[in-house]
């Protein structure tokens, strides 16, 4: 399997508000090169460069005004001579609106997210761009004819919206990916989110569509983040009803809970037919997760992989959330394996 | 005029997030002793301490759910051991839901506000409950004869919704104050914004209504906090349209400019034939506010009072922001006066 990676991704970490603190984020560099080395360690196949893409191929996933927000943000915010992270105040929530655009950064960044947790530092707008474009490359490999590929994203994705980031995500690399695949001329496209958390920027981008189904197993939302999605009564809208998939956990839930809910999810994707299957791919549902409580094992994670290849579906894997460093590596990896061994 | 304080609110002094980090508040206990010595300073008239009210006082105002919440969240945030301020993480924004209450602290935090400038303390709702009864303390003082009374409320109110915390507001001081106003017979009631912030969480919490007209004067949304509310086209909706007046005013706004929309506050105010009018009473209008940007000085208090008394209506004011501590007292107690003058 062929991986897709950038250094460019050390250009990005900020600071998150946990527990009443600004903090550097659990999101944060040495993640990505612990999954690289292990790559490299088990020889999983070649790593390479991207393809260039640019603003025009976010757009769709998101909206053009998001975009431009997102690539100038860092400059609005600097401007006045601030150099600590953007970070939004306030969020147009319950009977505010959300149908006016304010013209200053600071309502800006409240605007256009759902959380104080995707801080924009200096360059995480060149950080961001090139982990779609890692998504975007792998979507074309995998059109092109390879079974599988592995997108290393970092900053994630699943958590950024048509309109808003969060979550340390800012553009959803998954969803780009599968509206790519669809202007490529792919007729169905299928994103199965495994992170911990609910995908719910992925569902945001694809509620209304019934070409791109939507499948998301993650910690129930009344005790998990983003606590405001995720449900099993969220089954898409308007044409896309039906096509959105909720399968919330609950807390402690080991492999043997687990796949019973991955097995639905398969049973889902294969029904659905896709032309190419995205992964967003988070291993934060291990045992040691310092910030979720699932309780999978490092071997279930081969099994997870396993349980993927069984759809038997063009695939690319774009990484999203892990946030046990010292086994992210082998965790993930163990995923592209255990897909890989069902030959 | 009779002063209504409490020194309760001591127990409240939360960090708050600018500019990329967590400082202490500008909403700070200095401001509240800083207009009480004023008010001894100028022989305003006697200092008196508030009765006794519960938390059944704040429900119509608020519900029932947001004020248990409000009166036990430090027991929750601390229950796991944690010291620090109380501080939401993610916002149901957008198309996530607000229709589920999650059952873990972290997440009603959230579901709760709207934005992370309410901090709790360990003490925070006791000086949150304390300043609303200020504010019915007052309230009753006018509705028995008083021509009228100021409430010198800490924490503010204007910015807390029917169901949210937000911009250093927890429970709306003076809605609690109309709404005990109308159960104790006031056929209408007027509540009057002139605080340099919109008073989008009383505009929230009577947009419904027809019996208690919400008038505010402020910054314009497009550049100025809380951005999400505050149009001049929010006029109200289903039985409470047309009694709903927002006038936004431009950056850099003096006196001049102000007295205008004043007087066409002050017009729809008198039209609305109010039995109570409760003026949000926010300084922050001042020209050496350090997070606003209007041009008052400190003589059009003064203006700003005596135009208040025109309306010649029985007047509750309830102190809201303010900002530069060093004027605070000087600028609120030129307003009180202005009112008083005009006999």
């Amino acid at each position: 399997m062929l991986t897709v990676f950038s250094s460019s991704h050390h250009l990005h970490h900020g600071k998150e508000l946990k527990d009443g603190a600004l903090t550097p984020s659990f999101e944060e560099p040495g993640r990505a090169d612990t999954i690289l080395r292990r790559v490299r360690a088990v020889g999983l196949g070649n790593v390479i460069a991207c393809r260039p893409f640019g603003l025009a191929h976010y757009i769709g996933a998101h909206s053009e005004r998001y975009v431009r927000f997102l690539s100038t943000a860092w400059q609005q915010w600097s401007a006045g001579g601030r150099t600590s992270d953007a970070l939004p105040l306030v969020w147009p929530v319950r009977n505010m609106r959300d149908d006016i655009e304010p013209s200053v950064i600071e309502g800006k960044l409240g605007y256009f997210s759902m959380d104080a947790g995707a801080p924009i530092t200096a360059h995480t707008w060149n950080a961001v761009a090139e982990s779609a474009n890692l998504a975007l490359t792998g979507a074309e490999l995998v059109l092109e004819g390879a079974r599988s590929a592995f997108a290393l994203c970092r900053p994630p994705g699943h958590h950024a919206g048509r309109e808003y980031m969060g979550g340390y995500c800012y553009l959803n690399n998954a969803a780009i990916a599968a509206s790519h695949a669809i202007a490529k001329g792919a007729r169905r496209v299928a994103v199965l989110d495994v992170d911990f958390h609910h995908g719910n920027g992925t569902q945001d981008i694809f509620y209304e569509r019934p070409d791109v189904l939507t499948v998301s197993i993650h910690g129930d939302p009344s005790v998990s983040y983003p606590y405001f999605s995720g449900n099993a009564d969220e089954r898409g809208s308007h044409a896309g009803t039906g096509f959105n998939l909720n399968l919330p956990l609950a807390k402690g839930t080991d492999w043997a809970a687990y796949t019973q809910a991955l097995k639905l999810a398969c049973q889902a994707v294969a029904a659905h037919a896709p032309d190419l299957l995205v992964v967003s791919l988070g291993v934060d549902t291990f045992e040691n997760d310092p910030i979720s409580h699932f309780q999978l094992k490092s071997d279930d994670f081969s099994r997870l992989g396993d349980q993927i290849a069984s759809i038997r579906c063009p695939t690319l894997f774009a990484m999203e959330g892990g946030y046990m460093v010292d086994e992210i590596g082998i965790n993930a990896v163990n995923v592209l394996q255990g897909f890989e061994a069902r030959g």
